[in-house]
């Protein structure tokens, strides 16, 4: 079939086992690209974003210093770079999304765009919004959003810092009372954000009103110096986002005017009356909106990995399957398949699950602040609390197989699969604990098991714990029937029920033993986390068959993603298969037609493994990897790329002369 | 139970929380830290060392900056000072191993040590040891092994570096003739070494005679200046051991005098004539002791990262069970404990099996070198290569799972456990990237399989595949049944069993179908790994079980160690039950009583388990944790060490001059 790339992207010298790859392709790669980045036009527009900012010098990301001052110093360049063009192009919030994610998400003003200003536009008043927002967006104010604590992370109600009204004064007194707790970990605190929103107690003659939100300014505004009673600092090297100055803050006795606390949903009078305006629940959609942005980073972080570690795959030579023969495509090994193909279906599965989650976002997002319907929030909360955690442990699973199926070479931070690996092991912990979260999900559950053995209706995403599965058979009677998406997305039905019911019958034992709740759930809590998965993972599977049921797409892209998505199903099972043969959801002899077609689908997927990736169209400089780039030319990127070390910038270091030649002499002399 | 540790280690402010979980430890710590250092008089010896060691200034690794000139600066002084201590205290090699231990084995003359020296012992002549071995034991010579090149991993034989022999000279010439040969990834290529072994394919008279392996000066000996004909540099970045300057090398015509080549086991004349003299196969003992190494660095790994996350889940609280409590520690969260245990568990499971390996490296070796006998040596290979990739496996899944455990601090470099996880990634791919390895040991697998048919003797690793499994059924019928050792491993081996037949099975069916032999091994090849890690799980498991039976040790030690060898058998059924029911191994009701046995055992572990890992006896500068310390004073230590981070020299950075202000004005004047 006819390959449709851009010529920019096409080397003279491409290598020829890549090229190979790509010409069996059955179906057209750019018609896919356009499904994948939801049209024509869009696919369009991106693409002149991307020749606008990934040409500019500044932003392009090949240099890999691992130096900190240096990676700090390159990020923030690139931030106020990016918000120039943004102001100067007009960019609109789509167009930012598309040159973020073109730029992996390195923003040194993430938390001001992302955070600071949502939170001053949902929690402040009119007032407040006009007074801050302006010159938050002409960057006189660069912002942060200060919650964690050295001690307190996943429980807000256990916040240390207080903020204390004195009338008096009409001021609040921050202050941090202990150790455990300086605020701790948030991004651009350090160095960059003048200004912190300051989550904190409120305390108003001895009493405690709860959390609310403080602007602190932390810096002055003419030479950047730290103000009066504030101390902050970075908190030092770590995994994933060594460019941000993740940050901690000490508060003594720092005092701000009364009008500093956001006040959309409560005030303090200036004698020190607390009041409650509305409810404050609609700030509870800023969270939401992260965990739905971080299943859509899951998905560019394994299509990513799985594009630079396919065409490696294709580019690498390596042993042969028979003594004597010539050294095959790392590829044509079966073991190397079956790390890769996992990837790919997991890429595509997750395209289908955001752009699913993405489109609830909004549906819920709009009922909330159209109608002040909250009554989706539940199930959308219970389905995404659990694809947040499924999403990113994907992820990072997937990446690690990649990183380790590219052998040695997928070590180098220039193949880019440390730093993908890097930024998605801090998502798995990032924005909620996966653990907690999976919790959280099996809460609702729980709940939602409950209502069924009352009968009671259930909305979409958790109807299956309805449905009557006793006299349900599995209908696989040959390795065939195997492809079947509805008999696929039963089978990850039953089981995703019968642990749900499991789960339950383990609470209910501990409950009639007589533990108390608290207890009880906290001794079930295993049974529950796996419940809580199983939940998500027959999400995703089943999500992926009506997505592609409902698609609009020529025969041969469907068929691909058919397969794709057969496969996806089946491999799951072969991986959690003691539990799909406890729930009775396939039999032993089933298993083996399963395991027997999901080895087969290997060969069907593999000459269009390449063009799925190409689909992705990662452009060179996103994807920044000596192993992944378009034309496969792997050994010279390595070695280009090698002679930039910073070792490399003179023949001898002075380390050698420090160290080495007098510890020779030494020795010498003792002969 | 009175607790045994040294004063050196016990802070005057130990954190209460550890403080009360050692109270509740049922067996003596000191004890146990003998059984696992090997007797009471080598705790000693390790103890006087650390003393030394630890407290040298330039051996104290606490600061930890990221950049590489700086780390590479760093580990070169400190393998200078431990080169000097060596020579001025006669340090033994145990000495040596049990410094480089405490040290985390960050040696940056690890390659000159481990691999050039012992390669010259084994493969050259009398007069060739009697030439390189002085000057390398003063340091004059620095060498590194040349193996690897950018296009050649695992496939030696396609090894492109050649040294053609001329005649007329009596020099061999050795070249780099393409990109691809380029040697890459030796340790101290880059900068440090001095000379290399260079493995190249030997010509002569337009005829190949194989790889061989030739001694090149690389630097002078004068200024450590590149001689001609020679281009080194470093790789760049990479995950795992920063420090280290893996690099490159390119030949171009460089001559070396004919007596160059390790001419041990094959030599050349004057006039060009190849002989073999003997058998080299004794030079495969190299690479036979660095995988033994690395099952016990895998301990290592485990025990170490597992002491860091305990003590932290010990002193760290947060969350309550019921809303309104205190705050708890975390590893009263089940969820918790069953991301700890496990690794503990495993931890002391590695311990075991390292101990074995080991103990048949010793014996294996001593029969070829005093006999030249090598029979014992298919066996040893065999479990040896799935003993390597299942124990760098099993380090980097429980690495990642404790390092998630301990939340957003466990991505903060001073937690040490991205620096843990970065060693033991390395390890997963380095000396036998584990699926080739595993599908090495499946090869034994199959031939021990057929042999088991035809009726002849197996060796002990392997004979439970001559056993008549038939009739097994498994005696499982209470939770109590579950505890017992013999049950387990019989459980173990019947899936091992199951998965090797079910592996040679697809092999056959395969060929039956007309498939050659190397293309049924490929397709079989998921099912071929799949056997090699139930068997290679079921020898730890078994191996356990073994040495708790012939251990010598008070009964309370026997304990405890027995609860955790049950748990691990039982939490590895459950984490591959599919394979155990498919096995026949268990039912689905034994499995059950198998799940609330593995979640019983919990609660019985958690008295003894920061003690379980103040056994390991890690010292506080060898962990260099601030959330693993022995005192547990978590949040101190991480504020102290962010304090030192680079970022935190100066008030404000020059970046903020040089990138926002300009910004911020220019934006203004827009306005």
């Amino acid at each position: 079939m006819a390959y449709t790339k851009e010529p920019d992207q096409l080397s003279i010298k491409t290598n020829v086992d890549l090229l190979k790859e790509r010409q069996t392709a059955t179906f057209d790669v750019a018609s896919l690209t356009q499904i994948l980045d939801g049209g024509k036009a869009k696919t369009r527009r991106r693409k002149q974003l991307e020749s606008l900012v990934l040409s500019d010098p500044t932003l392009n990301p090949l240099d890999r210093s691992v130096d900190r001052l240096e990676l700090y110093d390159r990020s923030l360049r690139k931030a106020a770079r990016v918000y120039e063009l943004k102001v100067k192009h007009n960019w609109s919030p789509e167009d930012m999304k598309m040159v973020l994610r073109m730029l992996n998400d390195e923003h040194a003003l993430g938390v001001h765009e992302v955070m600071f200003i949502p939170c001053i536009e949902r929690l402040g008043t009119a007032a407040q919004r006009a007074k801050w927002l302006p010159r938050a967006h002409t960057l006189e104010i660069i912002g942060t959003y200060a919650q964690t604590e050295l001690g307190h992370g996943t429980n807000l109600a256990g916040l240390e810092t207080t903020a204390t009204y004195e009338p008096s004064s009409g001021q609040f007194i921050l202050n941090t009372p202990t150790l455990s707790a300086m605020k701790w970990w948030p991004g651009n605190l350090a160095k960059t954000a003048n200004h912190a929103l300051v989550l904190a107690q409120l305390w108003i003659a001895g009493k405690k009103f709860g959390m609310q939100a403080f602007m602190v300014q932390l810096r002055s505004l003419e030479d950047h110096t730290l103000l009066p009673g504030i101390e902050t600092g970075d908190i030092g090297p770590k995994m994933g986002v060594p460019y941000t100055d993740n940050g901690y803050l000490i508060l003594k006795n720092v005092r701000i005017p009364r009008d500093h606390m956001l006040a959309g949903f409560a005030k303090v009078s200036a004698d020190g009356q607390f009041s409650k305006v509305g409810s404050d629940q609609v700030n509870y959609l800023t969270m939401v909106y992260v965990r739905a942005k971080i299943v859509d980073w899951a998905f560019n972080g394994v299509s990513e990995a799985v594009t630079i570690a396919t065409r490696y795959s294709a580019a690498r030579r390596q042993g042969s399957m028979k003594p004597g023969d010539p050294e095959v495509q790392i590829m044509d090994y079966m073991t190397q398949q079956y790390k890769l193909f996992p990837a790919l279906a997991a890429a595509y599965a997750l395209f289908f699950a955001k752009e699913q989650i993405m489109k609830e976002y909004v549906r819920v997002t709009k009922e909330i602040q159209e109608d002040s319907n909250f009554k989706s929030l539940p199930e959308f909360h219970g389905i995404l609390c659990g694809m947040k955690a499924l999403s990113t442990t994907t992820a990072v699973e997937e990446i690690e197989v990649l990183h380790r199926g590219c052998g040695g070479h997928g070590y180098l931070v220039s193949s880019g699969l440390p730093g993908l690996l890097g930024f998605h092991l801090v998502l798995f912990t990032g924005e909620g604990e996966n653990t907690v979260l999976y919790l959280q999900s099996a809460r609702y559950l729980m709940k939602s098991f409950a209502k069924s053995t009352m009968g009671q209706p259930l909305p979409a995403t958790v109807q299956y714990l309805s449905r009557d599965w006793s006299s349900y058979e599995c209908p696989v009677r040959s390795e065939r029937d195997c492809l079947n998406h509805n008999v696929i997305s039963d089978i990850h039905l039953k089981r995703a029920s019968y642990l749900v019911k499991r789960a339950a019958d383990h609470l209910q034992r501990r409950l009639s033993a007589g533990d108390p709740q608290h207890v009880a759930w906290n001794r079930a809590s295993i049974d529950l986390v796996t419940a809580a998965v199983g939940h998500a993972q027959a999400f995703v599977v089943c999500n992926f068959c009506t997505s592609l049921s409902q698609l609009d797409a020529d025969t041969q892209i469907l068929e691909v993603l058919s397969t794709l998505c057969s496969f996806y199903g089946l491999h799951l099972i072969i991986k959690h298969s003691g539990e799909f043969l406890e729930a009775g959801s396939i039999s032993g002899n089933q298993l083996e037609l399963i395991r027997r077609q999901e080895q087969a689908l290997l060969a069907v997927i593999r000459p269009n493994a390449v063009a799925l990736c190409d689909a992705f169209d990662y452009h060179d400089v996103t994807l920044n990897s000596a192993l992944g780039g378009y034309d496969g030319n792997v050994y010279e990127e390595l070695y280009g790329r090698a002679k930039q070390c910073v070792l490399n910038k003179t023949e001898v270091l002075p380390s050698y002369y420090k160290h080495i030649q007098p510890l020779q002499r030494r020795l010498k002399a003792r002969l």
